[in-house]
């Protein structure tokens, strides 16, 4: 198993839920999610993750970390405005790898 | 609230989390990752943005979760490779905007 830096201490204890992001993210930018709009949305998470490649190349793991949350909470702030859940998107990895079925895939 | 679109069922009843949804990536893709290597891993995060952002212009509902779902497949293959925890990366945003700290954000 890859060893975890945790770098951010969470500030509660409860392990987050996709459902739980997604919800989070829609009462915090829910508002200006609405009024920026899609392909505003998609924009912005195609910079985000142009800032995840650069911390990724050059940047310290404090900086991957921000980038990570950054892009993930940027894709939940989509999935809302799609109205989908990203639970359900991740639903067919599940029992491992969606194609050969597999739980070490073996495509 | 949005209207939240479930289009597959979920193979199992309990939410994922997001450290789960980390781990199960890792078990499936792991030793294939880390062959990869990250800046392998960061090109076809870049793809299925991409597949992501073309399913959001003329996709279906449907095509648009299959590829939330890959971005956040690899996203979470990025994060175990950098040794990182997606579940700190967004623990920032716990507690409404991590710039404003406001619950309804007013950047």
């Amino acid at each position: 198993m890859a060893n975890t830096v945790s770098l951010v201490k969470t500030s509660y204890g409860a392990p987050m839920e996709l459902a739980d992001l997604q919800r989070r993210m829609a009462d915090t930018y829910g508002e200006r999610d609405q009024a920026r709009g899609v392909p505003a949305t998609v924009a912005w998470l195609t910079e985000e993750l142009g800032e995840l490649a650069q911390a990724v190349r050059k940047g310290s793991s404090e900086e991957q970390l921000h980038e990570l949350g950054d892009v993930l909470a940027w894709l939940a702030s989509l999935a809302e405005q799609l109205g989908l859940s990203l639970e359900d998107a991740v639903a067919r990895y599940a029992d491992g790898c969606p194609i050969c079925h597999q739980s070490r895939c073996r495509c």
